[in-house]
């Protein structure tokens, strides 16, 4: 076997998500191999290190920083402990890969971004994978090539089987649109001036507390309205699809796809149901690329922690228009040239 | 050949659609023949009759019942023209089929309304033809048998590749989303509560006096909530879908079919251009549909005057919210016994 | 009720096709009634002329045309009792609309097509509904305009969920295939050279005398080949599906379309079950033309007797070839002028 | 950087497909790395270690063997070159992905067996990839599951816009069909017993010495049938379908998906051009596979030597069924224990 120089990865967090990426990284990813896992629930840190044999264990991300095991982090803790992991990996000078969010609000948010402007330029990539997705990204350069004309309409359906139990009302904001908050303005090249709700007949299988599906529309700086329909109880699959409306066409991303199957008087296609499957590759390609921008030296190869701060406007703004009747203004925040 | 009893329709307007109803009555209709067309501009009549021979022409409606020459009507001319053709066919006890729409506004459509109540029972079945189409009413036996639990939102789409320069911008709620504002209750079993009108970039291929694309939002009374997106500059073809959020699933109509080709790299299937192929078969089935209502003596298959008066409401509030912000209601009005 | 000319039409069998088209005929196909029903048993012509009380019944095609109540005559009985329906309807001088096969074999088909020839122009048009199907004239179109090159191979699919138990071994050739005997060459411009069979595995939920699925090759004089699925056990739905190869393209027909659903993990399209419905608009426009043909003198506008002998010719090659291994040569036929 | 342990591979052969490979290696595995390109031609050998700067360059894989840089090898020459490639690397007990053909004929396949068989247990995994695509997997799980019963019958569909001047007509079944060959037994679970060709209208645009498309059918040992459209003129687009008839359903893959757009009156999808967008991600599976089986010393984890034979054999067959009418026998081989 050769010494090749693979980029050692740090994963904080080792839930769901975090043993994802350990399991992404040792056998999937090129050039990367996980050296540490911080994750201070050891029963957990140790199911995940059986997927990394190579990887020591830490409590506290200070500790794997001290150890010098580290070239970069991935932090995929629930968002409520993603500042104090962020802070001292930045100290550090490392490259991080954050998953969304960055933080819980756009206060800490703006935090982060002032603690990363000192070093020079940008090392946090943030998670909103879709951005990797194929058919987004075929999409984007449909946007870009004005083959169709100008953008005018962006139409999205977000749709999941049903949520756990710690679910709350704001988090059909903060934790699905959240990432048509970022992907919508990503596509349509332009940022969010306002958002709005509409309630639907609220679905009664639903669990009582959430008043859902709702309607959500979105108007951009440019003239774009985007409408998403956020639906976490629609039961019969997981199903996230975009609808562009051009001067001169339509394009539709997020249709059914493989075996094609006949039984029963009826011709099938199986769905999604769940987004691991759904946006399987999208992830694969988001980390590959982290960890070869790391490599070369690019640091970062996609979303921002500017794009993390402009979602929690959103957000902010978005949680609010769940109760609010009418559009609820988000604030304007002028791309840094630190960020362009 | 056979003397048999066919319905003696006397067709009101030659133009288009005149000429097409005249058509289809005298090829494609069982039981049914052109006795009279009404016109007054002598060459479109003359025009029109060489497809129905057997056909006398009138310069007005009061001579052709006169003549003696009609078991019923069909009402083809500009909505503006539809009250004094109606009015003295009510009073000869006439049972008519009216294009839509009824009448131009709420008021004359509610004056048809009170001259048809004094004949009885319902005489005027309107042309609203979605409701003939097999998918839509494919959507609502899905919608009625409760297989896929309740109906929680309707999305609506109509792009036209482009219309004709007598088009204005009221025409999008009027001559366009008319359509949405019958089919839509219709397939939810709840009549409209209020509407209102977002405005997308404009695309600037469209004529300037269109402010167009506009996303509609029509709340139904049982919570339904319906978005139509109305496009009448899409150019690249014409559309008609329909896509249903049910509590347990989802459900779509107005998808491309047909011949399937692969060439020059791309696998395509034609897309409509116009509605009378879209619809082709709709109106087929309606004017059947309706010349069997009659001859058995039910006179009515299909939407009412009533439905007609509801839609000349819903389209006063829809024409106000194109320059008002946030939703303008709908005056609600119980459905007489007369219509039940 | 207005005194139109309908063409007076004597249905001759009142079996589920007979009734089926007597129901077609007075309800939907326009310029027709139905003025004779022809059946030997009574309870049956009674059932039947319960949607058609202006027919008369008889119990011999002779009484019907003796009692003078006939334009023309639309035979529906079985196979082996066309000829002695046909040979007194042409002596009569009637046009005829003949349920395919024409007759059971070569040799009576032969001799019909001599009796039709001493009327000095072709007054049997042949049931052949394949040709009237939207799909199949949209494939012949497209080779036709040579829009793709030239026609190299046709790839059928017919797949029945099950069959009667009257359904023998050679009705796989004589009752199924025939659809392709006749529609392939008519799609390609070009007769059947040979025709092979080939064996795969039996579906062990076929009855025991049925060696089935069959693959069918068919080489056509042009060079064109064809070969056909043929699968009455399919058990899922019923199919017929065609993909043609040309030059620089391809395209295919008869695939699913129809309001489209989301259920239980799966996107699903609906998928026929019988002829009856994936061939519903077939029937009706194949009737009407046929109509039209009549009551404007042209008497035939479809497939001809002689279409009924060339695949009567090849179904007796094909009943061959499910025994023999290789090509069966199909005798060739040069068209008489009398059917150009 | 960490030092990890990534496996040393050489690639022998650096063309098109072997720089596919080199590039693949360095930049998507996990867990290798090129160690040697072995490659007579300096300037190609030049290019392509450009994408794997850590990589000796070899003129002869003895060399590269010699200077102990190798932990497995990657064959990607011309397969008239494989056998003095295989026999060096199998005495040196290297494990071996090599691409298809195993060699040119059966007897040269047959000798690498008898050398492989030396060392105990298979080394070879050949490269047919098609066992590695996503949905050809998924078909087989669903034959394997018998969820809609026995399979009857496979169909397969494979077209190319066009070939380069060095393709030959027998190269329609050693370069083309061959994955066939191997793939439809492998689904089917059954050798093959007999291949025979029949020739549609020739392509006329297609180079003269090519008679082209052809059709294949391939009898399998369990009486499962497979015919399959051979067709390398086809210019559309690249297209690999298959589909496969059960006893009670149907299944069908290679349908085309992604980007859905509307444009010019048309609905379409992007058609693959080439194989290696189509099969991309079978191609990195299938290394990936076989990395991993190396460093986990299970050494292969797809098709083997003994399939590669088998394919060689019924090559030899398909050749000869290119110029004779009818089957033509492939001779059995019972797998020795060896490669159970």
């Amino acid at each position: 076997m050769s010494t090749a120089t693979d980029l050692r990865v740090g994963v904080v967090g080792a839930g769901i998500m975090g043993a994802d990426h350990i399991d992404r990284l040792s056998r999937t990813i090129s050039g990367a191999a996980v050296s540490a896992i911080v994750e201070p629930d050891a029963a957990r840190a140790a199911a995940a290190a059986q997927t990394a044999p190579g990887a020591a264990v830490f409590g506290r991300i200070e500790d794997a920083i001290a150890a010098g095991v580290l070239d970069a982090v991935l932090v995929a803790t629930p968002g409520r402990f993603h500042e104090p992991v962020l802070a001292p990996a930045l100290e550090a000078g490392l490259p991080i890969l954050c998953e969304k969010p960055l933080t819980p609000d756009s206060a800490s948010s703006l935090r982060v971004v002032e603690l990363e402007r000192k070093l020079g330029r940008p090392h946090i990539q943030l998670g909103f994978m879709r951005r990797f997705d194929d058919e987004y990204r075929a999409l984007r350069e449909l946007v870009v090539s004005k083959e169709a004309g100008d953008l005018l309409m962006l139409r999205g359906v977000h749709r999941n089987p049903s949520v756990p139990d710690t679910y709350t009302e704001s988090m059909l904001i903060t934790d699905s649109v959240v990432h048509e908050l970022d992907v919508m303005p990503w596509l349509a090249g332009s940022p969010i001036r306002s958002i709005e709700v509409k309630h639907p007949r609220r679905n009664a299988l639903s669990p009582e507390r959430l008043r859902e599906p709702i309607l959500v529309l979105i108007e951009l700086e440019n003239g774009v309205l985007v409408d998403v329909e956020m639906n976490v109880g629609a039961q019969f699959g997981y199903q996230v699809t975009a609808e562009a409306v051009f001067q001169t066409g339509i394009a539709r991303i997020g249709q059914p796809a493989g075996l094609q199957r006949w039984a029963d008087g009826a011709f099938r296609i199986a769905e999604h149901v769940t987004y691991t499957t759904r946006f399987a590759r999208a992830y694969d390609t988001q980390v590959q690329a982290w960890v070869d921008a790391v490599r070369d030296g690019s640091l970062v190869a996609g979303p921002t922690a500017w794009d993390g701060y402009l979602a929690a406007l959103a957000c902010e703004a978005g949680v609010r228009a769940l109760t609010e009747s009418g559009p609820v203004a988000v604030p304007s925040a002028a791309r840094p040239d630190f960020y362009a």
